[in-house]
């Protein structure tokens, strides 16, 4: 892979990134518009080598904890040197900045409005740029629409092996969205529900780390503080029908029900409390 | 990129197309039944080259107007050489014809019932088309799946730079659905909605041509002949939850609610009246 | 297309197949988390020039006969050396095996419990083998999501050419779901609806080899044993709002409904009577 005539600035941002051609995109466009396809449209018109993955449009309008959640849960299952896009930006076109992030392994492009700081958290962060580079830009550009006019271009370009450098100046910070910490105590954390997913699986905020200072032999969970359930390993470690509380493939414990939905069962969302608990 | 062993036809068509591997696709099959992914498997067997990228499969079953609609807002952020498949078609199977059209940057493809007609409406036509050659499509054909068996085969063959000329006869002209047009009055403009999108915004037929006209200070919109929305540039330039008029990232005049939904509030719908007037 | 540096075992599993870099999805893992998009990431780090589509992603979860129907009505669309993954997976974590089966033209890739069985039913096999070799899978191994940790890398290696001899032992055989067979009588056949669609079309499992034996101009349908549909080529052979039969896209008896939907006006589901006969 080259870098096709750009100026790589591997050098001085004291980055070992190479462009791999991919960008990830995640959203709240939906997909019953054209809003995603004019966005992809965009960046193939710069890089046609691009391969474009979805990681999910069906962010909640606006909810920009939910997609920095979603962005942490999957950025780092993809190759080093890929641009991930998000554009959950309920200010657009007020006087938020757009940032581009350069990490160790990443790019990361958004709004700057918190919504990339989860994954942020967890990475070595190697440049923080505001963009305003306007000849990186599609003009004109729309006051409502930076996602197509702004965030996809400047990805784009980014995908190619443009240097960050030259999307706009240093910013000194970005915003960060707080992440709801696990209370432990002597003998049980509490915790929350922090997503709901397709399978009515509940994810909490009770993480691996905390899971490793209890002895789960004797461990169960209270979740809403009245339905008991047993930690296990899968969902058929309980009968059809019953909870379960096991370690998710995200690395963060998730309330289930074996061939059923927990959320619609046990009327599960995001904030409901879940304790972890010695017996 | 070359033509791989077509004669392409640049020359007699008259036209400076070339081939870019591009294929969009519109259509209203949803995403829940195996019927996109086999209409990519079939334009993927002609050229594995192909990029492919959705524009939305969830236009309203059989809604033409609809169809039409989402082309034409998305399908000029692609690069020049782009194929665009549309396949709402109501028609399938009966006389309705299917066509080809050659345009100075792009090529359309799908039937002839009107669902290319606003884009094209926008375009200068090179070349158009009438689907008979049936050494292009997928054997046996079906009655009812005509994305699977022409539409996909046609476009994956033209994306490679097949000439136009090739898949039947010259037709013509083509069917035209007609656009909903604003009423001008002296002072002010009569629209409709004629999109509601993800968001909860409402498109509106009312165009930023149509917007130049009035002195935009004074300008209010009136929503249902009941409604009063500022004419503002952003969403956050009215309080949260409070109605606002914008010119959209389509060019077209927009009414939306600041972080919320103006098609639930104010109970919006395709046909809505909207009246921009001076004060 | 060669083989990149893998020892391609087309010799010692007496196969013509030829890696084409093309992997197909389906699954039950809808689109609103982020759980497709990690394993084509995953698939991306190994394959970097795979093409991905997705077939699917709403099949009912946990339902592995709608996720065998689905792939078995897709998979020959596409071309020779396609990798189809599905993972429809309700056991995930549990006993049951995880299996990668070469036929005479493509490679399936899922978990051992009769999802790929419709489509295997169909095709020459050449290899049958029980997956295991834990250096293709990334690590650490989740206990609930395969999908990425197993079977998206699995596939990915194998799209490259990878030998499929290698990914584990050879099974003896794989589970088997049921195909619910219609029954012929002398001049009628009883048969049942096995799928819905989008549009509201219903699929029965009366192929046309049975409609062969029929006379089709003499024939009708009748649905829940009470309402008759002509059988006809396609929608526009009825009055719009009128119930039809007709040969499907896939090669089965549909009931639609021209303009309408079938499935919601005649309360059409899966195991819904449906027959043909004689007048």
């Amino acid at each position: 892979m080259t870098n096709r005539g750009y100026g790589f600035d591997g050098a001085d941002e004291g980055c070992d990134y190479q462009a791999v051609n991919l960008i990830t995109f995640t959203t709240d466009f939906g997909t019953r518009d054209w809003f995603v396809g004019t966005m992809k449209g965009v960046a193939l018109g710069i890089n046609p080598r691009a391969t474009l993955v979805d990681i999910t449009h069906e962010i909640p309008p606006g909810d920009v904890r939910a997609g920095a959640f979603a962005l942490a849960a999957s950025y780092r299952y993809f190759p080093k040197g890929t641009v991930h896009v998000v554009v959950v930006d309920p200010g657009v076109g007020s006087a938020r900045h757009a940032i581009a992030v350069k990490t160790t392994d990443y790019i990361f492009v958004g709004p700057d409005n918190g919504v990339l700081s989860f994954a942020l958290a967890r990475e070595k962060i190697k440049a923080v740029r505001r963009i305003n580079n306007e000849k990186l830009f599609r003009h004109p550009v729309s006051r409502t629409f930076h996602g197509r006019d702004i965030f996809a271009p400047v990805a784009a370009h980014l995908s190619r092996g443009f240097a960050i450098a030259k999307v706009g100046p240093s910013a000194p910070d970005f915003i960060r969205v707080p992440w709801p910490q696990p209370v432990v105590h002597r003998g049980s954390i509490e915790g929350e529900v922090i997503h709901v997913d397709h399978f009515g699986n509940a994810i909490t905020n009770i993480d691996s780390e905390s899971l490793k200072r209890l002895d789960k032999q004797s461990a169960t969970v209270l979740v809403k503080n009245r339905v008991r359930c047993p930690l296990a390993n899968h969902f058929e470690a309980v009968p059809k029908g019953k909870p379960v509380a096991l370690p998710g493939s995200s690395g963060l414990l998730e309330i289930a029900i074996n061939q059923g939905s927990a959320v619609h069962k046990l009327r599960l969302k995001c904030g409901t409390p879940v304790r972890l608990m010695q017996d």
